[in-house]
């Protein structure tokens, strides 16, 4: 059925001669696919129409950060620029004990000063190749789902494996867009020798920390430098990115070249309803709930803190980006549009159907986001361990259920226990990461009181598991009467493929495994999959209906933004594009020069070096989304003028829709780098790299 | 029905003469009556008996402080020991744009600077007396509720008036207890003109602040002095408590003396049951919200702090006592109990029964839950404005109704707007306390988002209330389209008795009136009327089967709790009952010496004079709640050995039982007193005053 359905689409793609409304896309909308830049949209406009050469230079001077950035080459010596944040990573493994360059930043003022990273891998796109027609062509109507899918894989491996050569760097990935609708095959240049040139200090680059995160105005100097070598010596760059002298100003047209990760945006109106009214507010509710237990835990000592912290900050950028993108759903605005655009293509797919051929798709998926909301609550609590939340319990359960599944032939197990998967759960299971008891105790008895309410105190499961204590001696109870801890138990229990009856930690993942089992397969089988199969047939009709007058939902490839350097309306007031030097050293005093608003030292000596005036961040209307963190933002003549570093809270909506009322991008302005690199840190060469001026 | 069941009641109670077990007590239970003092407790567990004289010393010897706590005589000379933070509120009216006696403290050497306290009223409860038998008797079995309800409080205000005289300063109240199970006649000697001696620092007093709240170890030095006057001169009290030598040892009884204000052990477990699956959870699922809403605001800027802290500390502080409360309740031990005492007091009722007179009062009150449980969250968002959390629409709301309800007669009107209530109706309105409109746009975008999720946003009444907007942006429409910040604009339309129909704040009001009184209505019927009835008929049945061998629940009348000083097990480890002056400055270090563990620089000038070896905080298994802040803690001889300041986060389950294992009230020791008064604060004149040395 999933086969036939793909056949039919495809069948009408080649023949889309329907008159149908254009797609609704709105003014500077779109992550654009460098194979079909927005060229009507821009003449439109912005009268202005890149060509192909302009196109080829921006492409191939945009550089991807495996670990989940995006960044550019910036000079011909192989200069790479991205944010702090992408950079942080490798930042802390190249620090030591005594040289934290997380905290306090690097310089190499010579090339030999430059460190070289421990596993980052760069790549530039450089072909991209249309391989639809082979891919589907592989695929024949009479086979089923596993064949068929075996068939494509087998193909598409194919195409790689021809383009692709380990010697010379060459890494070949074809790629899945609409679902399915384009199969594409993306030629890179792989870099993997990758050395740190520059980074401003944490407490400049993340000014104003999680509470101004997501906000603006803003004042982050999120940057940090990498140079690209080959054969021990930087690279010699065809194509970089040059620096503008005047930078941008409001009004200006700019572009974005960088790697948005994932959007929903192809998601129908039942999912986002889904998401509306169920499943953000649940998520919430528990990010807000372990928000508040770990920070009151935190401030008990600055023990406590230390081991709070990091998951405190994860569950906090979680909380706001929920929150953003919670009040875009329930703006009746967005879901206009968004209904608007699934009745565009309902009447396309009427239009096409026959009387043989009814499309049910649309009702599949709102009966699968009605069992979803039906069955959150019991698959967080039991599979997503939202009701034991301790390493502790993670490990046990791993340790049980490998204990089970290794019983079973290859393809039987559960898919995290598939013989591919087996290297990097030992790997995570032989750790020795730290664990530390007393903030167990302090989840797993939070956690458990969420497990007892949700099922109700009197439930026979909840009995069991509380076994006749209180949530909090119950945790203390399973934290003490555990091994598992021990890295030794664990290999010992992972080579002998055996879980330890007399362990209270695995004994009690045994008391929930069944019913946590069921619900999964439950989930898997009358939600997830019907849903896959209608989600693919509704993207190949998409693609049918408006092929590369569209852009396909984000897949962390290389896309082409634009958008106008602009300011927004914030309860009435003006929210100005730029801000500048002097309010950075307001916002500090502001907030009494403490905790997240602490300038770091060197940017209190050099004050009165500083043009105060000189624009530090600004926003603009582009679209862009995690992922782009990183990513130039260049004007017409294709020059830099700032530096992708987050969204405001607005533009959290983004997943789902393109908003260019008050959704913004934000960036660092070029100028507060060079003026920044000059002035306080007194690394004019690395400014006159950038500024392309001789040594 | 409600007379009826009340008379039968009555009848058993008069002929107690059945074969049951006896109450179900637990160790150190109980909050006494003075008229019923747990004599047999005593002799048997600790085989001590107080005489008439000593309970009476002891009774004469507290103070209620009306403002909410308790207190007691401490010296000849009318000097009153109690909470610094329950003459937080004295110390804030009596401080100056100069002088700030919360935060900084006050000494007065001498009588003539005593500051006077401005409404502050005192009182010492001097005789009881049981007058059950006139209540009821007033109360004819064929009066109808109504009827029976006007005839119980004429006769209870005719036996205050026969006691009370203002002229001689003295007060009487008649208490119901037990439900109406019993009622005594109260006289109090009153005073009022109360004066300001002597406060510590509040960095002291709440040393450890919100981190430390309901936790131990503690390091509070949480007292404050007041002295008694009359007629321009201290009273010479015949009742005062001796302060002890050599303080309290481990293991030792002791007791308190105070003001328990409510508690809630007589719930049924059906009662237990929804608010430990339903009540509590939904009430933390909110405050949890609120906490991190405010929090997360507060942190963006000083200002924001300000506007945002008191609320903050509210919703902090109930957010500690429920996660305690239900950790209790959570606890299947507590439950069991719970169920223990339910089935003794249906095997009495049963036995009791006749034919013609089921006794449904449990199901009754069981069937009150299950539809409360159904309802509380539409009441919570309309009735009590959880889906409107704004002061502006607290205001008009008010105003609207205010137009509506002076229309009708005075007994049709809500309550609230009753004649009796409309002169502090007014003075609420007309206030000008100040409104901040970022605040208020903050709280009321909030909730009308948990609105529009809690009945889904395609609920027809959600797209009236948000009018097209998302929840943020309709929340600025609606802050900024409304004049009732202006407490001329509400006088004028309180005088006219009229709302406007053109203010966006009373629109929206307008908007949900109708289902907000509605299941108002359905409240007051189907869950309130029914339990009220059935919980009181109950309570005459346990008083029945109990009368004075057991305690009423807290009705912030003078009680007395006995219990060990003793430390308790937490996560398997000991927590010592006492600490130290070194534990002070040990975990001011710990923290940095910051925010809420910042010592006073007297404690920091001053640390080389101290012993630090001594005893600073401890904790009992003396049966106490809110209310009974400030109780002196005595030993067997009478004498002063501690001052009750706070329970530990398990003791936060005695509103609903007892529990002597890990429950435990906090006490400042006696000795820590003494030495830093002498010590710290040179103020040895009140040391010597509280010992009985001669000046």
């Amino acid at each position: 059925m999933k086969l036939l359905r793909s056949r039919f689409w495809a069948a009408l793609l080649v023949a889309s001669a329907m008159t149908l409304s254009a797609p609704t896309l709105q003014a500077d909308e779109g992550m654009w696919l460098y194979t079909a830049p927005p060229l009507k949209q821009l003449k439109e406009k912005y009268n202005f129409v890149p060509d192909a050469k302009w196109l080829e230079h921006l492409q191939k001077s945009s550089v991807r950060f495996n670990s989940g950035g995006s960044g550019s080459f910036v000079s011909a010596n192989g200069l790479v620029m991205t944010n702090h944040h992408v950079g942080a990573d490798d930042l802390q493994k190249l620090s030591t004990k005594e040289k934290d360059y997380l905290k306090d930043g690097f310089e190499a003022k010579e090339s030999k000063d430059e460190l070289k990273c421990k596993a980052l891998e760069l790549n530039v796109l450089m072909a991209i190749q249309d391989v639809t027609a082979e891919v589907n062509a592989a695929v024949k109507a009479d086979m089923g789902p596993a064949v068929a899918f075996k068939a494509r894989q087998q193909v598409i491996a194919g195409l790689e494996k021809g383009v692709a050569d380990e010697a010379k760097g060459v890494r070949a990935d074809v790629v899945t867009l609409f679902s399915g609708g384009a199969y594409h095959l993306y030629t890179f240049k792989k870099y993997t020798d990758i050395r740190l040139v520059f980074a401003p200090e944490k407490q400049i680059a993340f000014f104003g920390g999680d509470a101004d995160n997501f906000e603006y105005p803003r004042f982050d100097l999120d940057m940090c430098f990498f140079r690209v070598y080959e054969n021990d010596k930087p690279i010699v760059c065809e194509h970089f990115l040059k620096w503008s002298a005047a930078g941008s100003a409001a009004e200006e047209l700019i572009f974005v070249s960088g790697h948005p990760g994932r959007t929903n945006r192809q998601n129908t109106v039942a999912e986002l309803k889904y998401l509306r009214d169920t499943g953000y507010p649940y998520l919430l509710q528990r990010l807000n709930r372990l928000e508040v237990l770990l920070n009151s835990w935190a401030e008990r000592s600055e023990g406590n803190r230390q081991k709070a912290e990091e998951e405190l900050f994860g569950i906090q950028n979680s909380r706001k980006a929920r929150i953003g993108g919670l009040q875009g759903l329930l703006d009746p605005k967005v879901m206009a549009r968004k209904q608007a655009e699934e009745d565009r293509l309902k009447k396309f797919m009427a239009a096409a159907a026959d009387s043989r051929a009814p499309h049910p798709e649309f009702d599949v998926i709102a009966a699968g986001e009605k069992k979803r909301a039906a069955m959150i609550k019991d698959i967080t609590m039991l599979e997503n361990g939202g009701g034991f939340n301790s390493q502790l319990f993670g490990i046990a359960r791993t340790l049980l259920r490998y204990s089970d599944e290794m019983k079973k032939g290859d393809t039987d197990r559960l898919p995290e226990f598939g013989p591919a998967r087996l290297a990097s759960l030992k790997f995570q299971l032989f750790s020795d990461e730290p664990i530390h008891d007393d903030f167990e105790i302090l989840k797993l008895a939070d956690s458990l009181s969420t497990f007892a309410t949700h099922f109700g105190a009197d439930h026979e499961l909840v009995k069991k598991v509380l076994a006749g204590k209180s949530p909090r001696e119950r945790a203390f109870d399973l934290v003490s009467g555990t091994k598992v801890k021990d890295p030794e138990f664990r290999k010992k229990h992972f080579e002998a493929k055996t879980a330890p009856e007399d362990d209270a930690m695995i004994a009690v993942a045994k008391i929930i495994d069944e019913p946590s089992r069921a619900i999964r397969k439950r989930f898997e089988t009358e939600v997830d999959e019907p849903k896959r199969q209608a989600a693919s047939a509704l993207a190949k009709a998409r693609f049918a209906l408006d092929g590369t007058n569209s852009y396909p939902d984000a897949t962390f490839t290389l896309r082409l933004s634009y958008g106008t350097v602009k300011g927004f309306k914030e309860d009435g007031k003006d929210v100005p594009a730029f801000t500048t030097m002097v309010g950075l050293y307001d916002r500090s005093k502001e907030q009494g020069n403490k905790g997240p608003f602490e300038l770091p030292k060197r940017w209190v000596e050099k004050k009165a070096n500083l043009d105060l005036k000189t624009p530090f961040n600004f926003v603009s209307t582009a679209d862009i989304i995690g992922g782009n963190s990183g990513s130039p933002v260049v004007n017409k003549k294709g020059e830099v003028v700032g530096l992708i570093f987050d969204g405001n809270i607005q533009s959290l909506v983004l997943d789902f829709v393109y908003e260019g009322e008050i959704s913004r991008a934000v960036s660092v302005d070029s100028r507060a780098i060079i003026e920044s690199l000059r002035k306080v840190y007194d690394a004019g060469w690395l400014a006159d790299e950038l500024q392309g001026k001789a040594k």
